[in-house]
């Protein structure tokens, strides 16, 4: 919604289109289908292009809401429902996929087997249709108008004119079903498998809605409008399969050399053209050429693609960045807080724990890119931490090489951990049936990077003995200690008592004398995010006494704790009192702020 | 190198390719082809699979370096050297681009213009091979062996022995050049062109040579291993085009529908498969099924693309992660320290500077994601700044839309800023051209996000008047400030000038009074990488003090400076002589640290 004062800016892509459309309405070849009075009367002047991306976004331009009827656009949806109910194999058995080169009436059967030859001719169509499961013609029409319904993002409805003139002049498609009942194609009365034809014609849609089913198929089958799947994804691609190969009959190879999307065209002026995991475009207007498609349906998906580079083999190198940061435990880690000691051992010892932060799509491509640097450097990693936080999507190639590597790596014992695999759960399927017994064991899974890290560190520190080096910080010495211990006050807490609120006013600096405590914000989605864990022998509490800024976040005790209190005003006397300690005082702080200045210094340079 | 005891974990993408050998080994099908003598001699076991990604990695197993003769599978890459050289509309004018559904060995020459239906079949070959560039035939010879050896990686040769057997028994194929020649496909004495087709089919390879030539068209023609171009990136949807319609003959569907990958083979038993942007593949095995395609190689493609989800239409949304961060300067800021003062009105303002940080291929669909955004929520906006650190490439649609951001953005007198987009020249090259005499004034391009920021912020800064709020550092009071001025030493240096060095032993504070220092580390690049800028008013080198360390960064006069240098000798007497200065001194300190270390905790929630 626009409330100010600045005008929205109209979008470059609508631009575009609607440049695209001004410059091909004025196009006057091809000749609206006539074989049905009702086709006839198309405006030929009716022309509208919409474009859908696999995120959502639309645009449409020209008459992109003219109710039109989908005609043979509906065969690939179609021959997806039949894929669906049957599987791949049987609806194999029952119609080919090889194009035939023949125009868009050929009937084509295999002479010997009476199979249509691909789904996109009308034989192979009512073969499909044939193939849609439901006990009476009404619950498949039922379903069909529901599937089409879910690629649409809406509720689509039947031109009952059309579909009655469809009826009147099917003589030709009657012919088909009885040539398919003849070969055993159609196992029973023909005739109501052919109706379901002429009405899956009839379906009424607009340019609008082609775009939209077209990005459902770019979208592996789930509308990227409603986000409900219509289609499985697994049986996209021989969806998309038989619509690059046969979508456009005899114009087949020069549509694939040209525009390079698979494809689908129908007589009462429709395309649609799908680039897999891109977008989807829908263009209507009713003239056709000699081979029965859309004279500026064609003209538009061949400039589109010329000018966005829409060629389906147009595409740069995928993989070169699933890693989106590699880092290790001597530069980057957990926000538990060490000891100066601890930290030493992290910076000298720490490469061996090794992170990949992943991103995007993890398939076989992707995936081996990671595999591989992983492998070529396994050498000096006793950890390996893999976060899943940005990933989008895994299959099951990319679970299998990454199954291999924990297996791998547990051979030479070495751990394997996973942050955020929550979000692609086939990886803990996948892990789950290979693992079996050790699954458990093997596959560690943690909530977030940070505690990964933090189990990470920690063994690395408990195998690190002796852990007490020399702390290098200014110690206070003993007279010192005796005059700021008067100051303490003492106070216990609860494990899971809150210690400070975000918010309060800041009194006091905290020394812990037994247990930890964790610092943590309110993230927007509700969920808390540890920024620290302290424990016995350190402070907190310091920078918004130094500071006098409200507390920034709050801190929870992680168990039993003990601490000891001092107060501002405590630290402030103690300059009048005792300027000596004071100074000593100031001076570790100091030292403490740099150490973590430091470190965050360190993770920026890393992160950056 | 291996040196240490640990042994080199095997890659779990050669041990399943070990897998799928051994599993098709002892697959018995097929006749090894006999058409003439040398190519009977072949041993039917031979049998060897390679996968080459796009990144260049190399996987292979078996037979992979027995030499063969590469047959029809030159064929896309004699047609892609016919479209280089002549363009893609001469070439479309000679040959078709339609399968046939024909067989391996069929003539199809279209019975009015006498035009081949396709590269892929050998009249389309011939004729291809007649379009190669050269005066003579050896220059036409050697500018074959040339660009072959450039898709392998290797210097190729033929095979003089199958080439003279080519020779002898190839009559079907001069009477094809007789007939091109009849029609003025071919406009000369079609024999020369007809051997140039013998010779270029016995070219000898390895099933590795294959795997990289494939793995070449799937890079865009680039070579991943050597890097070098073999064939304009353009021209690569072409050959994959023909390649994905006809390449496989009248298998062509069903490969298309089950395998799913461009792919050529040839009768001594090669196959290469494509899968755009991810990988080739390799598989020579010489029995030969009735279509004339490998047995065993059809067999590891089916299974290579089912086990690893290798099929084109297979894929998942791209473009959602084309931002990998999305940030303003209320907070993140360049590395130019700002007073109080300053950082409260980038914190309160900062907002309308807002940064994307773009990754990976920017094409159509993946620019749209960033395009909608910024337009989306374009009000608030007054800087704009597009980070191109890590976007691998760019194609002209992405530059079209940019441009328009640009464009609009100026007419709403908001500028629009690039970081890092000498990576991709193709933008700066289309934007000289679209801007034309605005181009200097537009197109603001910077060598890093962080003078890019900076720039930004003394914007917003300079239109922030009044500057100079209340800033809440505790000030000296005036007795301190004589006593420690008592302490200071003055030093001036001159623009550029080293003021500290890394490695240094840390001795002074300093407190600049005129001009402005920057703190820089070396990149194992040798580049410099800015971390932070200090002007009047500001200290430096406060932590190396602190905490004794050598100085970690360099510090350089940025213009002519004038110091005031506080040694940390004086620092410690201070203590001793004016105890209360001194804490007043430290608490000052401990201020700053917070201030710092409040600001890289923000910047690092941002990043993480």
């Amino acid at each position: 919604m626009n409330t100010e004062s600045e005008p929205i800016l109209p979008s470059p892509v609508l631009d575009y289109l609607k440049q695209l459309h001004e410059a091909h309405a004025s196009l006057a070849e091809g000749k609206v289908a006539t074989y049905i009075p009702e086709l006839a009367k198309a405006d030929p002047d009716w022309f509208g292009i919409c474009l859908v991306t696999a995120n959502g976004a639309i645009y449409e331009t020209g008459d992109s809401r003219q109710p039109f009827t989908i005609q043979s656009i509906s065969k690939p949806f179609i021959y997806g429902l039949a894929l669906e109910d049957n599987g791949r194999d049987l609806v194999q058995q029952k119609v080919g996929v090889e194009p035939t080169g023949d125009a868009f009436n050929s009937i084509s059967l295999d002479p010997a087997t009476g199979r249509p030859r691909n789904p996109m001719i009308n034989a192979g169509a009512i073969a499909a249709a044939g193939l849609i499961a439901g006990k009476t013609p009404q619950t498949r029409l039922k379903r069909v108008m529901e599937t089409f319904g879910l690629y649409a993002g809406r509720a689509l409805c039947l031109d009952e004119i059309v579909c009655q003139s469809e009826s009147e002049t099917g003589h030709r498609n009657r012919a088909i079903g009885h040539m398919l009942r003849n070969f055993d194609v159609l196992t029973s009365d023909p005739m109501p498998t052919v109706e379901l034809y002429f009405k899956q014609c009839s379906i009424s849609v607009t340019c609008r809605d082609l775009g939209v089913m077209a990005a459902t198929l770019a979208n592996r089958g789930v509308n990227p409008v409603t986000g409900k799947q219509a289609i499985r994804g697994e049986y996209v691609e021989s969806v998309l399969s038989v619509m690059e190969s046969c979508g456009m009959y005899d114009y087949a190879g020069e549509w694939s050399y040209k525009v390079g999307m698979p494809a689908k065209s129908g007589v009462a002026g429709g395309i649609i053209a799908v680039l897999p995991g891109q977008l989807g475009i829908g263009v209507f207007s009713p003239p056709l050429d000699a081979r029965g498609n859309s004279v500026r349906g064609i003209r538009v998906c061949q400039e589109l693609s010329r000018h966005l580079d829409l060629h389906l083999f147009n595409c740069p190198s995928v993989g070169k960045f699933t890693i989106r940061l590699k880092v290790t435990a001597a530069e980057f880690n957990s926000s538990r807080v060490r000891t100066p000691a601890e930290s030493q051992i992290l910076r000298e010892s720490g490469e061996g724990i090794k992170v990949y932060q992943l991103q995007g799509n993890l398939s076989f491509t992707t995936t081996e890119v990671v595999v591989r640097d992983v492998f070529e450097t396994a050498q000096p990693v006793s950890h390996l931490v893999l976060d899943f936080k940005r990933v989008l999507s895994i299959n099951e190639s990319a679970c299998r090489l990454l199954y291999e590597v924990v297996r791998k790596l547990a051979e030479l014992g070495k751990p394997v951990l996973f942050a955020h695999a929550d979000g692609t759960p086939l990886l803990r399927r996948y892990m789950k049936v290979k693992l079996g017994r050790r699954f458990e064991e093997l596959f560690r899974s943690f909530e977030d990077l940070d505690p990964a890290m933090e189990w990470c560190e920690n063994r690395l520190l408990d195998a690190s003995l002796p852990r007490r080096l020399m702390d290098r910080e200014p110690a206070l010495d003993r007279y010192a200690i005796v005059i700021i211990q008067q100051l303490l006050t003492h106070r216990s807490y609860q494990r899971g008592e809150t210690v400070i609120r975000a918010g309060d006013e800041a009194r006091e600096i905290f020394f812990i004398k037994r247990g930890n405590v964790s610092v943590t914000v309110s993230l927007p989605s509700g969920l808390q995010r540890r920024l620290a864990t302290f424990s016995a022998g350190m402070s907190f509490g310091e920078m918004a006494v130094v500071d006098g800024a409200p507390r920034s976040a709050r801190v929870v005790a992680d168990s039993d704790l003990e601490c000891d209190l001092l107060t501002i005003e405590d630290v402030g006397r103690l300059g009048k009192t005792h300027p000596g300690i004071k100074i000593k005082f100031l001076e570790n702080l100091c030292f403490g702020f740099c150490r973590k200045l430091r470190k965050a210094n360190c993770q920026l340079s890393v992160l950056e």
